[in-house]
């Protein structure tokens, strides 16, 4: 009984790390948000993405409102065992809460010095509809 | 003449925002990293990744050392426009600092009370080679 390997992970100062997802197949990055150890230990646990929510600072199953869950086939560690990566099966394809595959969509255009952020893939899903 | 598109991205209290790079073609995750204004800036500038190294406090034109240049052909934001993803050619397709293709080598293996991290990706260079 050890949990060393929990250890091995380099928390940052408030105790989290960072985490993207990947979805199995595709290899697209769905999304990115951080972990910490309680989460990663429930996401070893049910085999499913846990993340811990900074904003509403508390454990965040992914997908318990929404539905969208994350089913996790592997869990990857970086050389400087600071940035975890995790490979997913993504619940009815859609990943961002605005009702999208990945939460990447929005596409750099221009130069420095005229540049902008163009939205570049579908809503799949209404967000109202998502979040009743 | 607009760097609106600058300020559109959250950089957080340090004035960073965390850096995915994904491989064009395969979709591998190869590495994380961070990025200030100025990083930002000079990769639409030069069209190669350049990032902040908070360990060594300057910019971080990647591949300045080891060769390993990262050629940007998309720059992506997310929904919250707090996290940015390059998609990149890699330079001899060694990304990480270990000689090998990606960072994220070490897989977890077991379970909770018994979990490790196993290195599941070979070296394809040696460091010492890579730096001189």
């Amino acid at each position: 009984m050890t949990q060393d390997w929990l250890d091995k992970v380099s928390w940052d100062a408030q105790g989290l790390v960072p985490v993207i997802a990947q979805e199995v197949g595709s290899n697209d990055v769905l999304m990115f948000a951080w972990m910490n150890r309680e989460a990663l230990v429930r996401t070893v646990e049910i085999g499913e993405a846990v993340y811990y929510s900074r904003s509403r600072k508390r454990l965040w199953h992914k997908g318990e409102e929404s539905g969208h869950v994350q089913k996790v086939h592997e869990i990857r560690l970086d050389c400087d065992e600071d940035v975890v990566l995790l490979k997913v099966t993504q619940n009815d394809g859609i990943a961002c809460h605005t009702g999208r595959h990945s939460c990447f969509f929005q596409k750099f255009e221009g130069s420095v010095d005229a540049g902008r952020w163009t939205t570049v893939e579908p809503v799949l899903k209404d967000p109202n509809k998502i979040y009743k």
